[in-house]
Order: structure tokens, then C-alpha cells, then sequence
């Protein structure tokens, strides 16, 4: 693995690259973007050794593909076109089933792995990145029989090696429950944020009482629009189903405080108190 | 200040009472709680050097009443009447107007300062206080022309010393502002944990899924039920106007995905970002 090329050089790509290069400081780093600036960006906050064009991955060991799912979907077919026989392709999108469905029939598709490293933050662009974000984070992994043997393990080690824990599933597995444990927390942050806008627009003294449960609460709606609206439409049907779910339970507790019962009030929070203990060593 | 009595010595009394000791020695700081564990809780955490009971507070300067609102509203008169007619009493309660009405025409109004320290975690207890949690915090004080001249100078030098950033308000515009900027938030968080383990309940592995952002915006989901319950009891309106603006906004963005209206969606996002501006400085 010594010519590694990053298709975008993001918070991921950019945290990825500079991990992977300080385990394996032989590894020649090239970044790809449509954008030049961004490009310069990379390489003054050294993510990247050089810049690259689409066309130089013929002779890459590894490509990584952390741009926009939709970006991913479009691209994907050509990159596996013209990297070597030996390469491999890892992509680091947050759904999976369509970006699975596009390689399918690919005569290259053994030299695709399909990957989901659940980290990031709310921030996003070459300065977002940094060293360690995905250690101890879980990857997921789909499809691993699709891929040659080999390549896996090159791959995987290099994953390991930062930090992260393999898990395995299939695309639609993944789709479903990435719903419901990421993509709905960002719309319930969005539009806790656009709420709260609204009522206050006239009153920005007032966001001084906000205090850190608000913060803490409200921090996705700071994410990136460009990453998020593709994936919300690649994963329409479980995002909706999940996001109905939710509506539903917020409806009755509306409900229930409107009728004054308070016992039930506080038996929906009693019985959402152990969170805590699914939640120990994530949070 | 030197005899002051914390009436509740948990994550809020306790992290209080730690800091008003760093900066006044010679405070003697004793401890009143329904339960005896929890002041020797209190003591072997050297948040309280005595315990005590409500007939001890006739010779008390301070009393801070941080314990849960329902318990404040019927309290607040019995330790009015018990104080010294030199004695402050301030509560914390995260609602304003009940308490200052129970209080409206007692005697004593003038011994008495409604504050709402906008500080705390997720956790609760005890063990939960530390030292260094109002730094930097606003306290909202209501109605401070209704408390003698004198005792509010004294509480805010306590306030003011130990990092806090004063702010006044009548109380119900606190109520409403802090349903929009707090309370909504813990229904948010709440009911995400409840739609999440509901759909996870016989797959509890998933949670390895779960990175930082669902940690993140479901970390309220911690909070204690016994302290929120009367909270939303009490300021049922303003919660249930907001929480009910918060539903039609998830609705509406259900709608455009479900119409396929991913500009919308968009939209929605990008007009919500600017949340980073207004918040910098809180997160």
C-alpha cells in the first residue's frame, strides 16, 4: 500500500490519511478534489503529500472515496474502471445499500470494499481533520465476500491499526439501523435548532441561556447540508419510518402532558434512563 | 455569609457549595437533604462540613434551596418563615413563576432572590457535583427589586466570584425562554432514546453503531425524571406550545422526503446552520 490516493481530502479522508501516514510513513499520500483550493488547503495542513487527478489512480494501490454518497454513487463505476488489477477501492460512505447496488455487476467488484467508519463531528473541509478521531470507532463493513481476500486484509489492518473495531453486515442491515442510530438524531438536531430560531429570531440575547444540554443537543444541526441531503435520499424509506416513530412518540408526550398525566411523564423518561448503560464507553 | 444552608446537596447544591467554600474559607457550609445517606454521601465528598435539619436555619446568613421544583413551591414558605430576618434564601429551580408566586406575599419577600443557574450535566446526586460547573454560566435572576438591596448585593459577589454572568428577567418571559432553550431540548433527547431502543430492543449489539452524534444528542436522556417531571408540571404551556411548533417542523420535513423534495430538505439545513454562529462560545 504505498500509493495511496484520497478522493476527498474532507474531515474523513483527511483524518484517515493523516493516521494511516503515521503508521506507514513510506506511504505516498495523493489528494483528489474538485476543488483546487482545497487541494492547497490539504497540502499546507500536510494531509496530503500531492495533488492528483482522477486519471493518475492507474497505479494505486489504494483509493479512498470520502465525498458526498450521491458523488460516490456516480463516480464509483469509473474509479474501479481505471485502478490496476491489484488495487483496491474502500469507500467511506454513511449508506450503503446503493452504493453497493452500483458495483454489483462490476468486473472489478473484488477490488471493492464497501466500508462505514462511524466517526466524525459537526464540522467539515481539510480543517476539520485530525489525528486519532477513529480510535476505538466501530467500522462496518458490507458485503466482505464480495471482496478478494488480500485486499480485505490490507485493508483491514491499516483500519485496525488506527484504532477501529470491524463489524460486519449486510447494506440493508446497515441502512436500517444507521437510521435509526445517526440519521434521525441529525433531523431531530435540525429542526430542535430551527425551532428554537424561529421562536427566538427576535431575541438573539436571549441564546445566552442556553446552556450545555442545548448545545450538546443542537450540535448536528452545524453538519454539512451537501453531505447529509444525498444521504437522507438514499436512505428515504427507513429514514422516514424511523422519523414517523419519533414524530408519534413526541406526539404522545404532548399528549400526555396536555391531559396532565405526569405519571406517565415521567415513566417515559424512567424508562429512557437506561440509555446510560447501553450508552457506557461511547459517550 | 458565614452559616449557610444548602437544602439539597446534589449536583447542583453540591457543585455550589464547593465553589462558594474555595472562595470563602470560613463559610461554614451545612447540609439539610430528606435523606441521611445522601448527606453522608455529601460529607465523605467534603461537599457539606455538617448536616443539618430546617429548624437549624434561624441562624442561618444563606440558604440555597436546589432541590427538585414541586418540592421548592412547597417549602419555600416553611423556610422563609424559619430564617432570621438578616437570612437570604435563593433557589435554583429551573422554573420562575410558581416559585415566585408562592411566595408573593410572604412577609419575608425581601429575604428571598429567584435565581436559575443555567449549569449541569446529564448526571445527578452527589456524587454527580464538581468544582468549576458555573464558570463561565449565566444565572437568570427574577424579580431582584422585590429582595432587600443588601442580600441580593451579597448572593451576586457569590455568583459573580465563582465565574457566573448575571442576567435579569421577569418570570414568565424565563419560563418561556427556557421551554424553548432547555426544556424542549430534554423531550427531544428523551424521546429519541425511546425510538431508538424501542426499534433496537432485541438487538442490542447495534449500539456498537452508535458514534458520537447519537451520544451527543441523546445524552439528557440521562437526566433524572424526578427533578424534569414537576419541571414540564410546571410549565406545561410554554413546553407544550414549543414542543408542539417542534413536531409540525419534523413533520414538515417528513413531507418534503416523503415528496421527494430533497431541495427542500436542503434548505431546512442550510438555513439551520448558522445555529454554529449564534451558539459560538456556549459549545
Amino acid at each position: 500500500m504505498k500509493n495511496v490516493y484520497f478522493i476527498g481530502v474532507g474531515l474523513i479522508g483527511g483524518s484517515l490519511a493523516l493516521d494511516f501516514k503515521k503508521n506507514n510513513p513510506n506511504m505516498i499520500i495523493h489528494g483528489i478534489s474538485r476543488k483546487d483550493t482545497t487541494l492547497n488547503e490539504a497540502i499546507s495542513l500536510n494531509l496530503i503529500d500531492k495533488k492528483a487527478t482522477l486519471d493518475d489512480i492507474s497505479n494505486a494501490d489504494l483509493v479512498i472515496v470520502s465525498i458526498p454518497v450521491d458523488a460516490t454513487v456516480n463516480l464509483l463505476p469509473t474509479i474501479l474502471d481505471k485502478i490496476p488489477d491489484t488495487g483496491l477501492v474502500v469507500d467511506a460512505g454513511s449508506t450503503k445499500d446503493a452504493i453497493c447496488k452500483i458495483v454489483e455487476n462490476h468486473p472489478k467488484r473484488r477490488n471493492f470494499l464497501a466500508a462505514h467508519p462511524i466517526a466524525g463531528t459537526e464540522h467539515s473541509g481539510p480543517s476539520a481533520a485530525f489525528s486519532g478521531l477513529f480510535d476505538r470507532k466501530t467500522i462496518i463493513i458490507c458485503e466482505v465476500e464480495k471482496t478478494a481476500f488480500k485486499l480485505q486484509e490490507k485493508a483491514l489492518k491499516l483500519f485496525t491499526e488506527i484504532g477501529m473495531r470491524v463489524r460486519y453486515m449486510n447494506p440493508e442491515a446497515h441502512d436500517k439501523h444507521i437510521a435509526y442510530m445517526s440519521h434521525l438524531s441529525h433531523i431531530s438536531s435540525f429542526m430542535l435548532g430551527k425551532t428554537v430560531i424561529e421562536k427566538e429570531k427576535n431575541e438573539r440575547d436571549i441564546f445566552d441561556m442556553a446552556g450545555s444540554g442545548f448545545a450538546s443537543t443542537v450540535r448536528l444541526a452545524k453538519s454539512s447540508p451537501e453531505m447529509w441531503t444525498p444521504i437522507f435520499k438514499q436512505n428515504k424509506a427507513n429514514v422516514v419510518e424511523i422519523l414517523d416513530d419519533y414524530i408519534q412518540n413526541l406526539i404522545k408526550f404532548k399528549e400526555f402532558m396536555e391531559a396532565d398525566d405526569f405519571d406517565e411523564i415521567y415513566n417515559e423518561m424512567k424508562n429512557t434512563n437506561h440509555i446510560k448503560d447501553i450508552l457506557k464507553g461511547i459517550a
